[in-house]
């Protein structure tokens, strides 16, 4: 790890993080405000997944084309020593410049974390954008990230996600018990008051753990991701909605020294990047998903909604998590107040002209007359 | 307009259109890869629309802060030279170096531009954004625009639109007869099947043209829009949805020279920066909309959904109108063939997840238990 020893270095110097080619010794001014910068960001997913591994691609790649190539930032794999799920840990401590994460992998660490990414019954993708962006989410998002030396950007979105492959049917509560599911974060806190065992595996290794049997029932994201897993060809049923993730933020997580050492320009263009990347990640599943979604079907996979029964089991177990953690954690309570305040008037809006638009094209597809 | 005959003079140089402070003669390569820039960009709207006018705003500051303030670019608001809904003209003759626009106000000049916007039962604002970057849409609209020597840049949306402010109650086809309406381009072509006397008027003018009866109804975008403008102190009853726009793309239309002249390094901060305002475009009417909702309810105002047979023959005469035109114009036709195969499977997988757990949390939502 000898690059990371001369960032160290190079850090405890006092410099921002540079790349070979720049000068050493002070530089005139120009030449500072476009200094030449190499980070190294780890990602949570493997890169089959062009939805989510793509969307760190592209974050780097718009980085590397506003600034003439002078700062380069190359996502990493996850392995032994930076593992999928504890990217995160690696900003924190300074191993690495940057992630691109999920940021509820860091739950148990601190719940307050799932914020950033997706909470039971939270808000939908589209929701959590003008949260972050016009409803306080991103002040106060990033004022408990400090807490961890991070600085966090809004890098992604997965939308609403399905509920998960099951081997066998769920009609009711009780077909929950004792089921052992991949389930990672809030989800798993909530479910496992319903009885399921849950269990947080990395999204590479989901296929196996269901084919053999570890689990029972495993969810991840949608069509196009799952698809990819070949998660289809081990269980059966495919259950929507996963109401535990009506949106989930993908962010790019900034070692907060890091972030400070850039200059103005550098930190503008990170948070342009990161708005494109968003926009690429949503649009990108929504273009292969429906695709994906034919493909699993024909190959004789089953669709399932969660019965009313179950959402509504699901619902009530989730508020007494809610109130249990925020009885103990302040940032906790904090943060759900203010998504629950937003959460409470979004829909009065959003079921009038989208929904009812919608409602009617989805009549016009099942007619096929679209 | 003395500053207009110095960009020319410096354009027929064969210079960017360059600030004050750059040097006229050859600079090095490294003060030419961040030039200072000046542009001016007409929107269409007026300053008090911090949605529409405030996205413009907000793209501007994000070019100036990604280029260390050395590429400024000025919102200016429509007058009797560039009127509001031409300032895509302005764009095409070098006037101006670019616009903010909403590009179907072009629809009469060439009903093509109505794809760079919305379309009567189109794609909805988030399947606009996926056709867009992962559909072919981008390079479609580009190689049509390309003919107006313009390049554009998709930076912002309205999402789905009310269906607008009627004096009187409209329960059957019957009942829009002889209907004086504001509505734009391609809805105005659809609706004036049905007897509608469709009328095209800047924001601006809509309350003064709803007041004084030159028309006895009017559309123009949501909630809180409609409210600042004052729509709901003039017609009592609110229809929606908008099935002309369920979805209104926002494009910064850069003059084609002006964009090919750029450094490479600026062309890609002014897509990220579109990206960005599209972001804060869409989040912040989904953040504002709630409580405008709720300010025109206590006034009075009487929401009506349009009935099924209503919306019924309008998607009929919407159809008719995209054969017509197809029949005639093949950039239409084209344009029209990659939207509507997108469009066939797109809410395969939005009614899916999305909707089904929307759908959920409307229902919470009434019951108060969010």
């Amino acid at each position: 790890m000898a690059s990371i020893d001369r960032r160290r270095l190079l850090k405890a110097a006092g410099a921002a993080s540079v790349g070979a080619s720049a000068p050493a010794v002070a530089a005139p001014a120009v030449a500072q405000s476009s200094p030449e910068i190499q980070w190294r960001m780890p990602v949570s997913w493997p890169k089959t997944l062009d939805t989510l591994y793509g969307g760190a691609e592209q974050f780097c790649k718009y980085v590397a084309e506003a600034t003439d190539g002078k700062f380069q930032i190359r996502p990493m794999l996850g392995d032994e020593r930076i593992p999928a799920l504890e990217v995160t840990e690696a900003v924190t401590s300074g191993m690495v410049e940057a992630c691109h994460t999920a940021p509820y992998y860091m739950f148990a660490k601190d719940p307050t974390f799932a914020f950033g990414c997706a909470v039971p019954f939270g808000l939908n993708g589209r929701m959590q954008n003008a949260w972050w962006l016009e409803g306080g989410g991103e002040g106060l998002m990033n004022a408990f990230y400090a807490k961890y030396s991070i600085y966090g950007l809004l890098a992604g979105n997965t939308m609403a996600q399905m509920g998960g492959w099951f081997r066998k049917e769920i009609n009711t509560i009780d077909d929950l018990k004792g089921i052992k599911m991949r389930i990672g974060g809030f989800a798993a806190a909530v479910i496992s008051k319903l009885g399921v065992a849950p269990q947080q595996i990395a999204g590479n290794d989901i296929y196996q753990a269901l084919e053999k049997g570890t689990v029972d029932a495993a969810e991840w994201v949608g069509p196009h991701d799952d698809e990819k897993l070949g998660l289809y060809k081990v269980a059966k049923f495919y259950y929507y909605p996963g109401w535990w993730e009506g949106g989930a933020m993908i962010h790019v997580q900034i070692n907060k020294g890091q972030w400070e050492a850039l200059p103005k320009t550098y930190q503008a263009i990170l948070k342009a990047a990161a708005a494109q990347a968003h926009n690429f990640t949503v649009g990108r599943y929504d273009a292969l998903n429906p695709a994906a979604l034919k493909k699993i079907l024909a190959s004789g996979t089953q669709l399932r909604p969660f019965s009313e029964s179950i959402m509504d089991a699901c619902f009530k177990a989730a508020n007494e998590v809610y109130a249990e953690i925020s009885a103990k954690n302040e940032d906790f309570k904090k943060l759900w107040e203010s998504v629950k305040a937003f959460r409470a008037d979004q829909y009065l809006w959003q079921q009038l002209a989208d929904n009812t638009y919608d409602t009617y094209m989805m009549i016009q597809q099942r007619k096929k007359l679209l």
